[in-house]
């Protein structure tokens, strides 16, 4: 019965959004890989997306793109191959881990109020704005970390009184929120069972909780957490995953791959 | 030659702009009436504005009008009237008092950022607004004082690095810089020159200065003086201002009553 109960949690949480086979296996490498020069087996890496429902000719369609757009490098090793991210796909994971495994955003990081000019066009002032903005209206835009005043924008510490419901929504708008919480609520489920004892079992559930959550967290900066009360659904999500990703610990390469040699 | 250097001063400074005589009245009224229960003589008031340039019939026409908008009272005093202001006029002319008679803005007067949500009209987001807010975009402005967030409107502390020229251009238009430039030219020019001995010419031109700048300085809130620079041209002209009207003090009413009734 365990074992039933474990598959439906995996599918649960799997179920919680679309999957794209590549950024599954951005998320596996980069959640496995604790060092630039460590190497993924390609029999443990097909294991692990076979438990995340995807089947080994997709794996294989997702590697070849991700060579192609210079994330993985493929060696020969014996019969298999094993894989590893590149220097450009290890830069950018590391980059992302604060977002994605932090325990939230420090508070004293400032948040910046931009204006753009009326003058420019929508696209002009878009395009000045640093990566995680999130827009307020056509030409005001809310933005984590510094940022100076430019010919086009007007920058201002941002401090307000109370958040207008508008502002809430223009931050998280409902289909986010949504998504946020049914993450929530299947990692929720996942955690009012027992942790599975089975190995690849724990691996594959962390893997799916992590895969929808980095999923989901890579859409935002850290705006929304700066400016949005602890309890909106996107706080609620993080505290709910990091039990879940302490629970079920990172296991080590080298006993995935000791492992899947063992008949 | 003393006198026709007088006049010359007058008349530059009145040339600084339009003259409307209800205005000019209400300058001369809220000068020099400071208790609501003060009377001013109509030959006083008549001769204080013919020094201005307004002859009797224009005046005449204006106090029916401020008596009819509720501005100003008149009763019979012997064979001449005599005006006042109503309590209304008195309120309003009381709130002016710190704009146009204040050193510039207490420093620590905050300004805040007002930002409209997309969905409201702009017609509706500038009515939300308090008096002497400045529109920086169809839908940003700043105000000074105290205000609080809206169903409709997002209010923060403004706290800018530097000011790009468009929002100092939205502050203060260049036909905005260019009156003030215009009147502390005025003003300037006749601070150059020796005070007039004679009472009415000193007043006069105490009036004429003080019109123009009350013109002026009515068209905007405090947030200019204190966003923009101690050297922009609306604080210059304050400056010179009040060195004038410091220089050509303000006369008791009871002395230029007792000087009219001289020959």
């Amino acid at each position: 019965m365990q074992h039933v109960d474990l598959q439906d949690d995996i599918d649960t949480v799997i179920g919680c959004g679309p999957i794209k086979v590549w950024s599954v296996v951005v998320t596996v490498l980069g959640d496995l890989l604790q060092t630039e020069e460590t190497w993924l087996s390609g029999p443990v890496l097909d294991r692990l997306v076979g438990r995340l429902g995807i089947n080994n000719q997709a794996l294989r369609v997702a590697l070849h793109r991700l060579r192609r757009d210079g994330w993985v490098v493929t060696k020969k090793r014996g019969r298999a191959a094993a894989h590893r991210l590149t220097a450009r796909g290890w830069t950018a994971t590391e980059a992302a881990r604060p977002h994605i495994y932090g325990a939230g955003v420090n508070g004293a990081d400032a948040v910046f109020l931009v204006i753009g000019a009326p003058t420019i066009a929508q696209i002009d002032f878009e395009a000045e704005l640093p990566d995680g903005a999130a827009l307020l209206t056509p030409r005001s835009a809310l933005v984590a970390g510094a940022m100076r005043s430019t010919e086009a924008c007007l920058v201002s510490r941002f401090a307000p009184d109370v958040l207008p419901p508008w502002v809430s929504d223009a931050l998280a708008p409902q289909v986010m929120r949504a998504e946020y919480d049914e993450l929530a609520a299947a990692v929720g489920r996942v955690l009012s069972h027992a942790s599975p004892d089975e190995l690849w079992s724990r691996v594959a559930l962390r893997l799916a909780v992590l895969h929808h959550w980095r999923r989901l967290r890579l859409r935002h900066g850290a705006v929304q957490e700066l400016v949005l009360s602890a309890d909106w659904e996107g706080a609620r999500a993080r505290r709910l995953v990091q039990q879940a990703l302490t629970r079920l610990e990172r296991p080590d390469v080298a006993t995935l791959e000791a492992t899947i040699r063992e008949p």
